[in-house]
């Protein structure tokens, strides 16, 4: 590992921690087959070559392989924090010392600064936008609504993203193709399941190395992160109370066997609440009065608003943090409630975010995705699209292949059969 | 409960055990609540005066109660069985005894009878089919196509008939729309895990008595019902292989931490063999040679060759009958396999079939498909639709409803908030 | 296949379903094979040659291999029926009819039929009582004392015998010594959770045909057997409440995820109740009030008095029997209870009892305690006794072999380590 | 919080962390509510006034909230760590400055300073010993054999502990009573299981952010702690093969459907190994060349030579640490393999151990057996042994309550039932 002379426009915490950072990516990348074999394609085939990226995400040792993929494909790449609080400094500064990518973001930035980051991603004038949460392409439309005349396209990871392209494009007004990441099956059936579901236990163990067996554990949300959570949660042995506010996800949480109730009915009987909805306020004020002495609340979605934080802090007769990454709230009736991570992502702030083996397959849609928009510039609706499932479904042969794992092809008179439809009961 | 007076045409095994039936339907009734709505809803509002249905599904209690449900809409129904083995005798009488509902179907009937079965369910001349697994649309173009012209519809209740009908529509041969029944999420997502992964255990239970805890078990095909099956087969204890053909899936059951492997790795493995995979063959004639002795072979899909039982037969030295269902195949090198049901479904033949409780939505998509093609028509394609998402949802919410189980509404506050893009992070 | 020429003594349903039992039995041997290595060592040795055996227990297929075993040990055997319900009526023809047994007990038989069968089993006058709930010893000691002086010893199958054993052996009135075959680790830890675990779900599938997925299912008792219950409905998808007299299992049901209450909090709560607790009236008639209509009762333990089945008969205006092994008791507040199988053993009426695959372990613990009590007549005090642990552990080691497992054996080096104490921290 | 005047005699890395090991023995106070009552009890009755106590242990928060414990009974106290790695600097800091207890220990010490302050908690002439691993029993055996005429006796905590004092015991080398607090039930049933279970997995996590969902993890050992860690691998989606030398357990790790076989058969299917069986070498050099490039190997039992580490490290041909706590084994073959934390105790190291809530339990008992062991100075023999079982269940009774859960208590009836032996079949 060598430095490079020339170092990029960055602004990350210490470039003395890059050596870590390179090793800390390095141990990603062998977690990676899947990112691996379409970035070797990308250094011969050169698909970004002349094509400026800017890219929002959690700076993580995944997300570096992802840049570094980018930039093996040609591009070049501005590369942007997508929260205050999740940034692996070590990372962000082996991005700029050994890789030579424009990086903006440490951890603990206050949100201006993070506003600041944004405008220098946008002044990249990006061909390409890879968004996570949605701000870079809000940010577009609010502040620098002309480079979307000129935007191949943009990428989406996240579910709370994908809600923004929905009712932007609900409303019209999404003036490029985007693809949402999160809708491909090879990311949203395994990073938002085994990849929530896991590295959210690991950052409320960090955070409060809480024994989970016998506790009660109410998961607020059963999408697919949700049912993650809730799954895993299980699997230590805690008790699974499900709030969904869709019928159809409440009865499949029924028949899975955990307790699906009202919120308000949950509050009470909690030991650790767990936020995963894209929505906001899923927890309100009205609740937090609700539940047991040393009750402990964190959130695993993207924004920080899905169990009211702020509103909890304010009615606090005192805050406090008793360690790290725990904020102590106490209440005037003498209960102290625990707060995670100011009501951030609590798996990539007290733990490190999900495993490099299942960001593999999400950041090779976003790769793919990227490739995609590029190849099919002028042909595609400015809508919020999928990645067709023949790349999704290439990448979870990739994956398989890369575990080692085979399976069975059908047989020529398997196929028949299942194209025929005359064959009957005999 | 009074037989009526003159009964209608039928075919069934004994009159006699008809008040055992009528109990039998009753106890199926009380835990379908939402067939139950639809059925007093349809008493008032008669969606089928005049119309003739002929039906074609395993003759069980829960069929009973969906027979009931469109007769109480003022249809004229034919009912027949849809398989040799599952016919439930006593509910068959009382539909024919208490019910007046002409029946055709007794266990252990021949497939020539099957047949006749068909043609005089094609002679009702129905306005409307509801078929499972594809056997009455089939026999229409085959035997009967001018029915095709003034058909409303029909609808179809299993994987194995989608697929057929999927090939009928892509080859430009459905002269009329068929909902697929099982793509509605209240059935496929509930009905296929739920009640297929407990009636296969159920059924082999009552075949063999054998014990779970312990046993290798190879679930070939994991789709909706093959999951079920794998999760609750490991739920009892056992220690579960997977053979898939789809990637994806493939990729899935390794992530839910089952071994996956080519079906020829997994034969000398097993103890126990089930498929579930709407295709043919999937356990072939070579694989049976690699099987340890007294392993056992069942299926839990629609139709008798998910396994190849006749060429399992074919090859043993000796076939008799240790235990009812079960047919020890001895084979020249002297090992014993041994094969359920004849290949035929598991969980209808030597039990009951799924549960009412689940059944109770998976035939309330079938009586508002029915509805639906009715009502609309004239007004649809020919081709495989799916229930619009809003009935379906209904039948989630009824049957939450029906379980006691209340949950959160969205406030209008989340409502605004999904339907905004604007708000990020701060 | 042959049946004997001169039938024993017995008094069963049907010697013309002797052929159907031998095949049975049959079935039940191929899964035993630890009892069939014994069997064949007792061939050889004839251990019980001139013995006099008298048996009680669950007249199954199971029970028969143990009969047959001990027959091939020289022991002239009795064998009656433990339970009036319980009696497999084909195997029982073909102990009497195959292998000359002398067998009493039917399907349905009264008690005072039982009574009389232990009659005839103490007048076999033993020398060994095998017992299994502690009603021959107890007949013994108030209906034939003297028996008890030429007695070599008794063993005993059940946590319920074993129970009555202490509480004979701490008022000093155990007058020969009694193996409690349920102490040892092969029987406990294996016939009560895996064995009890599936075949009481087996019952109530076979009784009542309910999805067990989504219900709420309290289990009373939380020993081995509780435990197997309670892991097994998880396993089927239900949510499982816990309730328990001791705070050390209360705790290790907590710490695996349950719900843990009083019962008087749990009947309104439970879908299904059931029973596994060696005591009396765990649910009583001030519970049957408070418990939800529809709501199902069935027992698992040895006695049927765990749940107070008699009471709830007498307290409902209305008793039916919508199903064989249901009882629908229908409550003067118009909310219907049901009770499986006058609250005898669910799993031993409704279905077939526990697999032979885990009785194989129990009734080798059967055959070496009868055995030990014969090799050491005159050397064992006059308490309850439990199996010495090297046969026990014996049992363990020839069960995996049958199952073709291997597993490592120490080496000299690891043998060594584990004998000292001076190696420490370095 | 303030720190006391003289500090006491001490090694710990850094008095300035004093503050935040405040915090976090606090954070840990909160969640040991059986300790606290036992704390409240000693506080009035001094048991141990006058006595000098000396405490070897993992030095963590629990472990300080146990020498407060001894401390408010009047005991003059000195801890040591009990391991060169897990010692939590900030507590070992407050324990001093806030405590006033001599405190000896800091992460990293070399084993020439672990031996060293042995020798200070010999020198201290302790009245009782708590020792953990049992490295201070054998220090005064063969350093300083006088101290064992004056020892009321000695208490230990874990299973590898327990191992050489039952070898001390069967040699007739035990010259004071020992309590084996491994023994208890609210000892290993919980700490082992599910505090083991939990923080292995959080080690792991920490030390290389692995996910566990789809690997094959093979857990060496399956007693009371290898069957938490086998469950909990299980829970977070990994597939468990169990490696054992006791054919009981061994058959009941089949029975819970893992794998199980011998280690020589898991070394090529290992993604991660982890090893917990009190013995040597359960993993040795031959073993290393059958593994998959990038198996991991780590260990949770006491001593850091159950996997053979140092072997490892000797056939490597370059080892360095891509990652904290991770050492790269270079394999001539070009494999590497990945030993975490040196072979040392990876939840201690990579993690802060086991929650403070099941911790509560396992020293609760310490305090108990200590109290107890004075209470019975000169009436207990000098040998292993268990704390009675009503202390032991007084813990589990305190534990429930803590935890808010009622359970029912026997009615008299219930009580005279059970000690009846009469009443049967009717």
């Amino acid at each position: 590992m060598q430095t490079i002379q020339a170092l990029p426009k960055h602004e990350v915490k210490d470039l003395t921690l890059a050596t870590q950072g390179f090793n800390q990516i390095n141990w990603a990348l062998q977690d990676m087959p899947v990112l691996a074999s379409i970035r070797n394609r990308f250094k011969v085939e050169q698909p970004f070559k002349g094509l400026r990226i800017s890219a929002c995400g959690h700076l993580t040792k995944e997300l570096a392989a992802l840049a570094i993929t980018m930039q093996a494909g040609g591009a070049d790449a501005v590369v942007i924090a997508s929260n205050p609080l999740s940034t692996q400094d070590d990372v962000a500064a082996s991005l700029v010392a050994h890789y030579g990518i424009s990086t903006f973001g440490f951890a603990g930035e206050t949100v201006d600064t993070f506003k600041h980051h944004v405008e220098i991603a946008l002044n990249h004038n990006p061909n390409v936008i890879m968004d996570d949460g949605g701000d870079l392409v809000a940010a577009v439309l609010q502040q620098k609504p002309e480079l979307g005349k000129t935007l191949m396209g943009s990428t989406e990871e996240t579910t709370a993203g994908i809600t923004r392209l929905k009712s932007l494009d609900k409303q019209g007004l999404l003036p490029w193709p985007a693809i949402g990441v999160n809708e491909s099956k090879t990311k949203h059936l395994f990073d938002n399941r085994y990849g929530t579901g896991q590295s959210t236990l690991d950052g409320i163990f960090r955070a409060c190395n809480i024994l989970l067996s016998g506790k009660t554990v109410v998961v607020v949300g059963y999408g697919w992160c949700g049912r993650g959570v809730a799954l895993r949660a299980r699997g230590m042995g805690a008790n699974v109370i499900v709030c969904e506010v869709d019928h159809m996800k409440a009865l499949e949480a029924v028949m899975e066997g955990y307790r699906v109730m009202p919120i308000a009915e949950a509050a009470p009987l909690g030991d650790l609440f767990i936020t995963i909805t894209s929505n906001k306020h899923a927890i309100d004020a009205q609740h937090f009065s609700l539940m047991k002495d040393q009750a402990i609340l964190c959130n695993a979605g993207h924004f920080n608003w899905e169990y009211n934080h702020d509103a909890l802090v304010e009615q606090s007769v005192a805050v406090t943090e008793p360690r790290r990454f725990v904020q102590a709230c106490k209440q005037a009736d003498g209960r102290t409630l625990y707060s995670l991570c100011e009501g951030r992502l609590v798996n990539l702030i007290a733990a490190e975010g999900h495993p490099s083996s299942v960001m593999d397959m999400s950041f090779s849609n976003q790769a793919l995705g990227v490739e995609y928009l590029v190849q099919n510039y002028g042909k595609l609706p400015n809508n919020m699209l999928t990645l067709p499932y023949e790349l999704d479904y290439k990448i979870a042969q990739l994956k398989l292949e890369g575990l080692g794992i085979g399976i069975d092809a059908m047989t020529p008179a398997m196929e028949a059969y299942m194209a025929s439809w005359s064959e009957g009961t005999q």
